[in-house]
């Protein structure tokens, strides 16, 4: 059924629920086992360490261990959903329970189009890709770092990134979370777009946070992780986990790595402020056996994703997932075979927030346009295909049958007309033409499509309307903290 | 899970059950008056309406109305499961229960490569595609018309089709349907190949028959139903529903005619011989608003097969569902990304013999020979997929955390040298190299990486040995038929 525009999905579909209680609790009692015998390293961070410790964590220097059920029972705090308010409420995101948000790929270095190739992201870019996510109906989230802009200052590009959320679209996004002064930036910066007192009573703003798999959280993430923990605001909580180099080459032990690693990361929300949003994360992927390299869209992982879903739901706690892996360098049939795997799988899983939905390219070194514009065609799909399938009478047609009769063709029949706008999911990229037709249109594979569409796209964008006074605070703010410091580009 | 080359797969993983029982028995209660209230048209086949009144069956002339519950009951002696034998006992498939075959496209009159482009398919072609299929590790099954040999004539063609399954490939495969003396022809040659006796106790031929949808059997398509169950061998029954043209454009109806439909089928073949093997099909395709041409590989019909895997079940039958469908017209990205999402539906599905798994191009016009390449290799993925995780001690790794520790990869530990080399999935067409070596290498996508692959395969390929009298039997049996009529063009 096709559906426009929502500001996020309500599943009508069960989740797909891989493996058995029995085999889920073996899980559970492996990540109990290590986060009790092994344990989790805490560098650089003594408030997160003493936070642990009374609460019940026992280990010396930074090695902590946690009994099984300490962890689950900080927990308990966690909100099993929430809602990460957008400027324009018609864009807040509903996450967890039923609840499906679409959000960019994030954390590129390089852009890549079919016109000029791969090269290094720039601000341009970022901006490029954040209208697009603006003007896409199907994608409900703006992301966080949609690409590197390397054209910006390391030290200072947090706060183009945020003002571009902020000016080029109207949807929630993510902050930076590569230092806590860039975290508190994103956050005051939230503050004069929504409004001081806001943010006590409102999550905002989310930052995406890894895991240093494995089993090690280094300080710069603890303490971001404080920063939006306690002004009230969200933490993505993933661990980055490619079996074979920073997690086991089997599919159940990286599982139980990552629960245990994601279950620590949330607790720590918790402990800061206890209610504080905050979403368990999955990055599961797997490695070429010749090269050591990772590889994204692949068999295993996709099963690793549907089993950490029935894990979050027995922890009561949103899901993050990641959508359109690839390890392919171009937008071809590589790149939307794996794709397809890895989203579908993202949408089976039960998962609320799904990262990398758009663009994903070259195992996360670039970000596409035309990989962007064809993967939110595909987010699309999966509006309808969350949908479900109705089962009233109208879907039933009993009616239709008795009207058209054997051997007769339903194009004009009545329930055909009553339904017929509302019936198919239509791609925009797609080519359904007979082939004589596609042929005198050019024979363009789906490639070419896209890159018509991403342009047009571009051309036709308008920006949100942005309350004057605040874009000027907003810019105040952002030149006084540029002039503050010399620009870094380490 | 790395695995090669199994006669058939053995699901690990369970189905995806879409709807609940309560929206199954709705389903089933609308498919119940289909057949009560609208009936079917029987069309010239005196002896499929003799059949069906002797079991209950009323109406007059050539529309026939169903008890609800007259089906079921013939269908209890259908069986749950059985053996589809090869002429090499090492490829002989179990068809039903946890078991999955998957066979290639079948159908199209035009082949298709990127060097030639589009043209009708002939003999040559065909026999490539067996050669493929044999060749293929994750192909089982030879299949049927792999394409239209469209330099052979019309009335004979069927014995050249069955002899290069026969002669080019070890596997099972399928016979003729275009006619009841052709389906003949397909079984006598088994009489050949496998020996007389052989056919009475043994399955080693199946015809794959459509319904002419909405609730029309005709007369051709029963006959050779009756020809292939009274000789104790397998019928594939196949409602062919294009959502708005021969079906309802909603979802839950044409799922309830499918039903109808496929059930009387299914019936059929159990009037003429109880116990004879037949396997219920599902063909479910959605059309495009604007030119009413069928699309395939859409979430509508995803969802269908989902809800059709579960009506199967409840039937107690083997499930045929269609694989890689595609309405893209080039072995491009859209080909793959709905073809994806078809064959990953097929698998969660629940799916016993997966027709189409391979080179379906253009909505079923063109057999393409990247595109069979290319979806063969995902066949390979879904093998690693069905085995599912395994959750013994060794997969759960607890050791390895110990060995490794935080911080620590774990390249070279214990574990990951005990495990790595059957890890991971590894395609043959993805590239999964850093980017500046792909670009050395010649910066190819997948297309032109699988344009290379068939040519490489069909140089490389070798016949099965074919015991030398019984090859000459075929071939007098063959000449002796073409010799008997004249060459017929329609």
């Amino acid at each position: 059924m096709q559906q426009r525009a929502p500001a996020y999905i309500t599943r009508q579909i069960p989740c797909y629920e891989l493996i058995s209680e029995e085999g889920l609790i073996k899980v559970e009692q492996t990540a109990d086992k290590i986060l009790a015998q092994v344990g989790i390293e805490f560098r650089g961070d003594e408030e997160a360490i003493r936070l642990f410790k009374s609460a019940g964590a026992t280990g010396e220097g930074e090695r902590l261990r946690f009994e099984p059920g300490m962890l689950r029972k900080i927990l308990k705090t966690a909100p099993a959903r929430f809602t990460q308010h957008a400027r324009n409420p018609a864009h807040s995101t509903q996450i967890g329970g039923r609840n499906v948000v679409m959000a960019p790929a994030y954390g590129s270095p390089f852009v890549m189009d079919m016109d000029k190739g791969r090269r290094y992201g720039t601000l341009d870019d970022f901006q490029n890709f954040v209208k697009l996510a603006y003007a896409s109906p199907w994608l409900h989230h703006s992301g966080g770092t949609v690409c590197e802009p390397v054209d910006a200052p390391v030290n200072k590009r947090h706060l183009d990134m945020v003002y571009a959320h902020m000016r080029y679209s109207d949807k929630a996004f993510l902050g930076s979370v590569t230092s806590v002064e860039r975290a508190q930036d994103s956050i005051e910066m939230c503050r004069i777009l929504f409004g001081v007192d806001r943010l006590e009573r409102d999550c905002v703003i989310m930052g995406n946070v890894n895991v240093n798999s494995p089993l090690v959280w280094d300080g710069v993430t603890t303490q971001v992780i404080r920063a939006y923990a306690s002004a009230n605001q969200g933490s993505v909580i993933v661990p980055f986990i490619l079996g074979g180099a920073m997690g086991p080459v089997t599919n159940a032990g990286a599982i139980a790595q990552a629960l245990a690693e994601s279950m620590v990361g949330c607790a720590l929300t918790q402990l800061v402020r206890p209610g504080a949003p905050v979403i368990f994360g999955n990055f599961l992927s797997s490695t070429c056996l010749r090269s050591g390299s990772p590889t994204f869209g692949t068999p295993e992982p996709a099963l690793g994703s549907l089993v950490m879903g029935q894990l979050a739901r027995r922890l009561n706690l949103p899901l993050r997932c990641s959508g359109s892996f690839t390890t392919s360098k171009l937008p071809d049939a590589q790149s939307t075979r794996e794709s397809t795997l890895s989203m579908l799988t993202a949408v089976q899983c039960g998962a609320n927030f799904i990262l990398h939905s758009a663009g994903f390219l070259d195992s996360l070194l670039s970000m596409s346009y035309e990989k962007f514009v064809m993967d939110s065609d595909f987010c699309g799909a999966m509006h309808t295909y969350l949908a479900g399938i109705a089962l009233d009478d109208n879907a039933l047609a009993l009616d239709a049958f008795h009207e058209v009769g054997p051997g007769q063709h339903f194009f004009g029949c009545e329930h055909t007309l009553a339904n017929y706008e509302t019936a198919f999911w239509e791609s925009e990229l797609a080519d359904n033409d007979a082939f004589e037709q596609w042929s005198d249109n050019g024979a363009t594979d789906m490639t070419q499509r896209a890159n018509q569409r991403w342009k047009k796209i571009l051309n036709e964008y308008e920006a949100p309307p942005l309350d004057e006074s605040i874009d000027e605070a907003l810019c105040a703010y952002i030149d006084t903290k540029k002039a503050a410091s010399e620009d870094a580009w380490y």
